[in-house]
């Protein structure tokens, strides 16, 4: 069970490090056995589908972006508008630059899934955005933040996020952190209230 | 010679709706040909590889992108930091909904060119950036925008502004105009000196 598991997350890593370079669709399931130098038909035994290891990669990114925001909500339980946002914030950075392929898979490639697993992970990603929206909505309400379109403003954040996973390099010139405390002063900046 | 224009201008059409919705690394010399209901051999009578369909798709992106920048520039030869980044934002997505594939083909594909056609769009990439950054930078000496990393804030923008490729539709909730609009007003905000 151990080394079922160990094979399967290992298939999971390969996978995201292909599906982030080259795309899910120029992908092949052959393409996934030969990275891990094993046979195409061993890879079988452990997945039903090319389509099951990018339900599993976004299945768990997915879970990971959850999680995060939540832990974020409940250790700010008296957070006002402005705080929620930048701990959303933080913890969106924190678990893309955690794990930016699979964020990264996370974000563009989500749409190659079909069928029910599709509508699953749009109304999860939907969900999502709706923190952010909400907390901007509540902010231009009690007038934190100024007057605007929560929606195009939680899309507007988002993408300048999710962008974080194709440029973010463990080796580059600023830490998650730092890369944190940016994005959150630049974050709140483009809603506040204009005081001038 | 205008029926030749004609059909290459078709090819690139075809060839970005394919790449857009499909990566380029997924699409075929092949799939390009039966979209457009002709042979492969007959496709080669007009493009020597699948490189220079995407070639040619990313340089035409690419001159509009910096034409519109320019002509930005030009119209607003007076134009403080805060007015010059505004013009840069709207001429970016300008060009961005006037043709949303071939933008995104422009900001998620180009990778795929090799040798010096890629070393050649990562500068012209580079020095669009740089009209962004160097704006900022300014605005920051001057005291219109708060202090930064002028870096950062540019790749925080951009990456928001390409975004817009990925989710504009044509038949959407708002107007190129509207989306203009609210996205100036954040880029402005994230940026402008805070005078609480």
């Amino acid at each position: 069970m151990i080394e079922t598991g160990a094979r399967r997350r290992a298939i999971d890593e390969v996978a995201s490090e292909l599906f982030h370079a080259n795309g899910y669709a120029a992908t092949s399931v052959r393409d996934i056995a030969r990275a891990l130098d094993i046979q195409g038909a061993s890879l079988y035994a452990h997945v039903a589908s090319k389509e099951d290891v990018l339900w599993s990669i976004v299945d768990r990114a997915a879970t990971a972006f959850e999680a995060s925001a939540e832990r974020a909500i409940i250790e700010t339980p008296d957070a006002d508008p402005t705080e929620r946002l930048a701990a959303l914030v933080e913890a969106h950075i924190e678990t893309i630059t955690a794990n930016p392929q699979h964020s990264s898979v996370f974000v563009t490639e989500w749409r190659h899934l079909s069928g029910a697993r599709r509508t699953t992970i749009a109304a999860r990603r939907d969900a999502y955005e709706a923190r952010f929206r909400s907390t901007i909505e509540t902010g231009v309400s009690v007038g934190a933040f100024h007057a605007m379109d929560p929606a195009i403003a939680s899309t507007f954040l988002l993408t300048a996020l999710n962008g974080i996973s194709t440029w973010y390099r463990p080796d580059g010139r600023l830490s998650p952190d730092r890369i944190a405390d940016h994005y959150i002063e630049l974050a709140l900046h483009s809603l506040s209230e204009d005081h001038r």
